[in-house]
């Protein structure tokens, strides 16, 4: 299975390289069989093919860390809840946004930082984001599973302290890659319509496109035994009949502070960015 | 030539999927060849990889934009100062942090936005690098240059105008891709051990790294007729023999908002993203 059939998108056979191949079947996995070696010389490949993304003015504002340490890993794994995917995982990178290095070139200087600040935090999060791409693209071509852990969010500050992390970098994301112990289904996505506009952004076929996007997500049961409880919001759970698709899911994730990093401004602002 | 070659890192050979070949191989490409047709269907299979990229919670906070209409393409370059690249591109698309969608699936409930506003910005950022990632590998799986056009940054609100985007809605960047009429080097990256740490963020490596990263880069020629000026701090330009590596002109870059977009935060809160 790869995008094309999950979300029935008739195209062009003959655009399909190894690349498009290797891309349009990723789903992200959670289960790792640690039992199969990881290639020697992988996080070498890996870090290559991040280096390899775009960044903007070259400045390369992110750092990847490797955590090896199985005391770390397993206290980075129960600090998030991960239930083993952390642990387990053969390999587990912390992509950090740094801004450290480019404020060291600065300092060298003697020279303040005059570029906009909060483009500077979109600037090294960009960046970072790139080199991940490339990164798990590249292990995923290996046979690899990868998964993006976004939850490195909620304890951020903690991590920071964990992984000693200097003034101007924070963690992003992390992710796990190894051998998949259990490969899941390529998610469906949005029609191509809601996220594809032609020399304006249209709102025309919006609608459209979300009802029939919640019916392939109720019918993929991507959300069973999911249901987001938001107090006060949301039915007691034997009253819950709700038809549950993304649009449902999705107000559920963003109505509630369940899954949301606490004080993401003060958090970064000590670590040396600034809002004004 | 690759990555591998310009940073001289001794890799395992085994490793070099055809995936990992694309992604080294990588270089951006500012002139294009318009007299070569784009493949037919080329977009449909551009945005399945990029909708195949991992998205926090599933929800796909980003769009793309393809500016096909050429009035609209050529008042883009111009706006930008981009001296044709836009306009010459065969296929010109501006990737859209877009967290429009979430609002309409809270706004259909009446419910209010709880999730933390700053970390919403990053997930929506993140979001729009991923996907934007796996759609310019795909593109140069198939052959094709791009470039990532991190100038929008500097008319956000005139783009924002141009191309309707509504609230919770912002150009991040744009990316051209076509056949390239010229092939610039690969570019030199910082020395591996510079971004890649092992378990705790580490400077040990720092200072030799840099200067190395400053010996290669003066080199390259990458910088040759290119020195930043910063009025101030840098010497007239007659007088200018600093030696110019990338630690000087990270510097200088920074230390300047001749490169900075204007008013950021201002704009995004007109935008409707909130930082408190």
């Amino acid at each position: 299975m790869d995008r094309f059939t999950v979300n029935d998108i008739p195209h062009n056979e003959a655009l399909r390289t190894p690349v498009v191949d290797t891309i349009v079947r990723h789903a992200s996995v959670r289960k790792f069989d640690g039992s199969q070696p990881l290639p020697e010389g992988l996080v070498t490949v890996l870090v290559a093919a991040a280096q390899s993304a775009p960044s903007s003015f070259n400045v390369q504002a992110w750092s990847v860390i490797e955590v090896a340490d199985p005391a770390l890993k397993k206290a980075l794994d129960d600090l998030l809840d991960q239930e083993g995917q952390i642990n387990d995982a053969p390999l587990f990178f912390v992509f950090c946004a740094d801004t450290y290095r480019l404020r060291q070139a600065l300092g060298r200087r003697g020279w303040p930082l005059q570029y906009d600040h909060l483009d500077l935090l979109l600037v090294t999060t960009i960046d970072t984001a790139l080199a991940a791409e490339n990164c798990a693209v590249a292990a995923e071509s290996l046979g690899l599973g990868t998964c993006f852990i976004g939850d490195l969010r909620l304890k951020r500050r903690e991590i920071a302290e964990m992984l000693k992390l200097p003034k101007g970098v924070f963690a992003t994301f992390g992710m796990t890659i190894g051998h998949a112990a259990k490969r899941n289904p390529v998610k469906p996505r949005l029609p191509q319509s809601a996220v594809l506009h032609r020399n304006r952004y249209s709102v025309e076929t919006l609608e459209r496109d979300l009802a029939r996007y919640d019916e392939m997500m109720i019918r993929s049961d991507v959300y069973k035994g999911r249901r987001e409880r938001v107090p006060g919001l949301t039915p007691e759970p034997e009253k819950d009949t709700v038809p549950y698709g993304w649009t449902e899911h999705t107000a559920r994730r963003f109505a509630s502070d369940h899954h949301s990093p606490p004080g993401t401004l003060e958090f970064l602002r000590d670590k040396g960015f600034q809002f004004e």
